[in-house]
């Protein structure tokens, strides 16, 4: 069965409901900080940008199922679609439904990323993908110090 | 597990989106007649005035789900909470997580229904559930007749 693309918005939507829901508003009352691999951005990129769904609708439920609760830093790892389909071969494990589509789409999630950072510099960092693990690790730790020491 | 409100909401909107995507924008194209049990006014009586989620967003949700294709008609038989229980109990099957809830649950599901009766006369139609079942199905075929001619 193929999965339609508002379908699968909508499902990512609902996870991302109930993650919040059920883990990420109570760890928040209870003064943790979160740590998420992905979130509403990745359906505006994947759903919005790559599906083509209207960006508007996208960002109503996205703010919608999340309950206005925005992450105060994003980091968007960000590498060209031939390395991403080179280190996809690293693991030899099989393609996902999403995984196996064509660099078009890639492409277009990629933009989308990139233009989502444009609009929110305030939050989105964009780091080269490409660098080593160690830069990328001290660059990612060098925002999260200015903002937990309230810089 | 418990399903929080919002994910319930999204899974049938995203339920509904395939339906509509796969099923029914095709055959309305080929010209068909579709007949539903249940569609987006369901998830505005259950999930917006049920559970309390905010009614603009569920309707906005509904629309975009459905790709703005609403219903020619809708019936909606209505019956009180107490018949209602008296029914559930005739088939001796175990409820399910929804029928499960409380009488305060489905008064206001009801209430729901009929204030969107009251919202939208010319496309709901309020039948009385306790009547026979031939003068329901009367009813029914004359409102359809009505709208299949054209009238």
């Amino acid at each position: 069965m193929k999965v339609e693309p508002l379908a699968e918005f909508l499902l990512y939507s609902a996870a991302r409901a109930q993650l919040v829901s059920e883990k990420i508003q109570p760890a928040l009352a209870e003064g943790c900080i979160i740590l998420c691999d992905r979130y509403y951005d990745s359906s505006s990129a994947y759903q919005g940008y790559g599906r083509g769904i209207d960006l508007k609708a996208v960002h109503f439920i996205n703010d919608f199922a999340t309950r206005n609760i925005a992450p105060d830093l994003t980091f968007l790892l960000d590498i060209d679609i031939e390395t991403m389909k080179k280190r996809q071969q690293w693991d030899g494990v099989s393609l996902d439904r999403i995984e196996a589509e064509h660099d078009t789409f890639f492409e277009k999630v990629r933009q989308g990323y990139l233009e989502l950072a444009q609009l929110h510099p305030e939050r989105i960092c964009v780091i080269d993908g490409c660098s080593t693990i160690d830069d990328i690790s001290d660059e990612i730790w060098k925002h999260c110090w200015k903002i937990i020491q309230g810089g």
